[in-house]
């Protein structure tokens, strides 16, 4: 029962300080003779990397990733594998005037509360820069599912940043790659968006944001009926990231002012089994996957270090107000698009595994 | 690595179908000492328990829950406790027509997929029924908060019901018991509701709601850093719940539509400790609880059961129109207010016991 | 992690006193569609039961088997398998005397100084009562083995009791069932071996015992090669039981007097696959089955609960000689014999389940 | 569920191969405010590293452990400790030849068999390098049981080595650190082992050994009831060491000969608490530690990588006749000691701190 580790049969546990000497993940249960070299993986951290675009933080880390276990000859040999992320632009110094002090919104306050000592050096343990590791692992997991289940295509993209939303009549899946905001949409609305968050970041503030990521392609049956739920697991997957503060599968929240009529999914006969006239169930049914695709949402809230002062304390109980200094993003949820990703990629991976321990193969045929 | 069971040292294994001839829950970890007698978990199981008023299905099961091992002379051992509900009111006959048939929106099809076989009457695991095991597991959880962290409270109300939605600046906590929606509002506005509803209910159709959750009085410092958060365990626990699509920690959604300047909760020091400006938090930091009110909210969907009908197929993929018929609730939001509660109870509950082993006590002193 | 399971796929927590009202097994990851009927688990039990012969309590209870969830018309679901036994014969008084003393050899005072509470009506949770739980779910696991891998059989003796010892010359696998030691010896033996324990008896004493149980058809590749090795889990489940102090896989102990030129057990390719010259290794290495037998070995420590008095004190801590009355096996060793072919039984299960998840399939061809 | 982590509160996962680039452990779940330092951990290391004396293999690697995250200025966090250990002296060309041979004794062939690939360079994961991460993981236990129960004293020791013995009439606990082979006697004791095993080098075979682990200074009262019982996870963490084949508790497997008369250890009434008149119960009652010694002994059998040539088959199934040539311990038992040590620290951390999640402190008090 580790704190830091997630998945069941794939399990990753992430380890690592934002300011220490390295980060990373342990990953156990990958299958053997999957091909795994590290530029698979670098292409994913390199999307989350900060300093990419003028949107991110301005920290030039090359984030290189290393493969010191588990793999030989280029393929996974079942053992697990150990992915090291060493930390090579540190400036720590950026950081040390908050060794005292408690940021209002960070974790600082109750690190200190739960264990008495904290790594305060750029956040350490709290810091975004953990999900490197995350997404290191997703890359992994990526290559067993492709394995596994080749039909399988995972995708994130922002569909919301404060003020401004996605057009979902003009939903452009090939648009994702095309900008900085990993929007499905036109270039002209990324400059607005970019314009938007511009504005504010002159302003000292920042703003938070809705990610939607989607596997498609994943086959039904995967999941379990009343815990590890697929669901379930996905919420979990999600909220576990740096300042999610919601998550929602299909028609998440909104599902609330429906009514049972419009809500239930209508059946049909397709040529290759049962097809679906609408997908207000993201995929899921009972905590099983439907064999359409895999909707997820989730909210990060806006980045709490920012110039504008807010009043906080200091470690004696007196007042102070506190002005994040330091290179930190105006949305953190640019980058939680590739996160997001890699943590979907992760629980679909675990329950491809658990189902054939469970049941072996799919067993219940339609028509 | 149970597929069934939820939490890490408290652990909850629910087992039974809703018409086989008893469910129930098997509590491991729960502490010696802890006062536990039959009536302290069927005061939860009868705010649960179908039949009580028109809003619910009126199949009158009497709920009774019975302590089988882990309780010695009315006190916990620190062994398993098994609590075992017997199903006494199962009418079976009706809903041997769906053995072949898919209803849209339920778990039917999933099940059949991934098994190869289900238990159909009533739905069997995927029935709501299950939860009628976790609330029994809540009030050992309640117990056992009593004894470790007297003062915490934890209550659960719904918030919205399809157009329904409470009025905050009227937010009345004593009224929460005092109507059949558990609603904080007077009883002329839980009027309304039942005209609503029972609208709904006359037209054949069902609609969705908002559940909160809070658990005032949870003392600073529990839960974890990175995956088993003391948000993440609670968005699974929600999560796992039937029906729920979507979960929210403290400003949820929302957050994504804030700016840093709003979001974060700026920190005073009171008499007894920081104190806080606000709570968009929802009482969580990092992972780790501030000492604010923890605040959860879900979304549960439409019941799928419905009288309106709806296509669907059978299971050798011939098409069928579907019609629930059955004794089911216009709106499970009513119900899932005590199982919302009861998940709280056993995640804080676990957390409580957690900080124990990581850390022995709270480490880090303010002011 | 719940302290009253085992196993990872295939997992059984089970719950219960020897003196309260039921007792059982709560079964979670059986696979889908096994064939499973109260009469087949009962088989075992009725192996298991006191009262059978005269060198077993005359505890006289039916040890009946009820399934309570998770088989549909014969067939198991994939959900969890709640197994209850009720307590029939309890006879609490024989017991009342030792609530304020601490027998030697007993986990009385343990659990005392762990808990400061325990059922002590003959043993509560550490009654050897608590085994018959295990032998229902290893019979649910010898169905599903029998499903997954149809020609693995598993079988258990005892190879010393004593002074006693079976001559290996003269092993006879079909005698196992013909005697009540399950030796596998000729009558004659079987009744030296009676009068042995006759003696013992009269002389108010009691004996230790050493059962070895063999899995024979168990394909080659199943197991993990570092922590949750196939020898690892096997010897955490015969520990586990009652009264174990020892555990030893193919030559054991033994293998300290052994050198490297005997030990090593030499490979030759045989029509089917490699074959063995000699079986050392229990048929595993590294952590993995050979597909040679597994052999596992476990000893008892004589029963504590004897008629001639022993010194302890009470829990005031003043001095008392105890001698406990009520009816107790003089030997529990042959009781062991069902409880350790169960523990196997779901160990193999356990790895058969697993490897499908780690791997697939077996990987690995040979000639 | 990794297989490659053991332990719950305290949960050690190791990584790497004996001849990639690093390996190591991830430590999670040790609590904060312990003082860590490499060299802390360097002692042990050293205690295990090959190429000391002329008893072990000639590798000279120096075994530097580097703490890469989870400690903060000498103190750890809370978060996970990364241990890493770099491979400086691989020579992978000393076991080219076996990649497409199976060692007779070796994992070899069920890797393979497994898998279907693997790193056959030194053994790769099977090799007994792996447990140079278990001792680092073992030096981090060992500070955290000083600062939570500073009486406890670990240490282990040779009991058997082939067909040398020890005296136990000439016990002498502190002449187990003055000689090469961690035997409890005189320097002339240790000398005749030496010729012994000098002589079994020359004839190119090797040998088996136990190894016998003690704890003193246990608190009372730690440990579980069923499953996870404090003996259990010992006999998994020893048989989880390469080449273990039997793991003891206390008077072991002996036990089976013992009457009840003589194997209960009687209790009598001391100064600060019980004592008792004897130890064959090893230290543990019913899973739950007596305050007496903790004593475990196991058997590691002969290396199978000798000089002598042994009958085997190639991947195609046709024969050979194998020697492994390389550098290899005569008796792996030597390099053993440390790595029992190390396993008793991480289960007793692991209990001490289960057991303030599980009750808080201990609750039963006698006199």
């Amino acid at each position: 029962m580790s704190m830091n580790s997630f998945g069941h049969l794939f399990r990753v546990t992430t380890w690592g300080e934002s300011h220490g000497p390295a980060l990373g993940a342990t990953v156990d249960g990958c299958p053997p003779g999957v091909p795994i070299e590290p530029e698979m993986l670098q292409i994913w951290l390199d999307k989350r990397r900060p300093g990419q675009n003028k949107n991110m933080t301005q920290r030039n880390e090359p984030d290189a990733v290393k493969i010191l276990s588990g793999v030989f000859e280029g393929q996974s040999t079942g053992t697990p594998i150990q992915l090291m992320i060493e930390n090579t632009d540190q400036r720590s110094r950026d950081y040390g005037d908050i060794s005292e002090t408690f940021r209002p919104g960070h974790a600082d306050i109750t690190y200190w509360q739960k264990y008495g000592i904290r790594d305060y050096r750029g956040g350490g343990r709290s810091s975004a820069r953990e999900t490197a590791s995350r997404v290191a692992a997703g890359g992994v997991a990526r290559e067993a599912i492709k394995a596994i289940a080749p039909g399988v295509e995972i995708k994130g993209y922002m569909v919301a940043m404060g003020e401004m939303e996605i057009d979902r009549s003009q939903f452009d899946w090939d648009a994702i790659d095309q900008n900085d905001f990993w929007i499905p949409q036109g270039s002209e609305i990324a400059q607005d968006w970019e314009n938007y968050l511009q504005d504010l970041r002159k302003s000292h503030d920042s703003v938070g944001a809705i990610v939607e990521v989607v596997a498609r392609g994943v086959p039904a049956g995967i999941g379990a009926p009343v815990y590890n739920k697929l669901d379930t697991d996905l919420a979990a997957a999600m909220m576990s990231i740096n300042a999610v503060k919601g998550v929602e599968i299909g028609e998440g929240m909104s599902a609330a002012r429906l009514r049972g009529t419009d809500n239930a999914d209508e059946i049909f006969m397709g040529a290759n089994g049962p097809e679906y006239g609408s997908n207000h169930a993201g995929g899921i049914l009972g905590g099983i996957s439907t064999g359409q695709d895999l909707v997820v949402r989730f909210a990060v809230k806006p980045t709490s270090s920012i110039l504008s002062p807010r009043r906080s304390i200091r470690k004696d109980g007196t007042p102070i107000e506190v002005i994040t200094k330091g290179r930190h993003d105006p949305c953190v949820g640019i980058r939680a698009v590739p996160v997001g990703e890699a943590m979907m990629a992760c629980v679909v991976l675990d329950h491809l595994l658990l189902h054939r321990g469970q049941v072996g193969a799919n067993r219940g045929h339609i028509g």
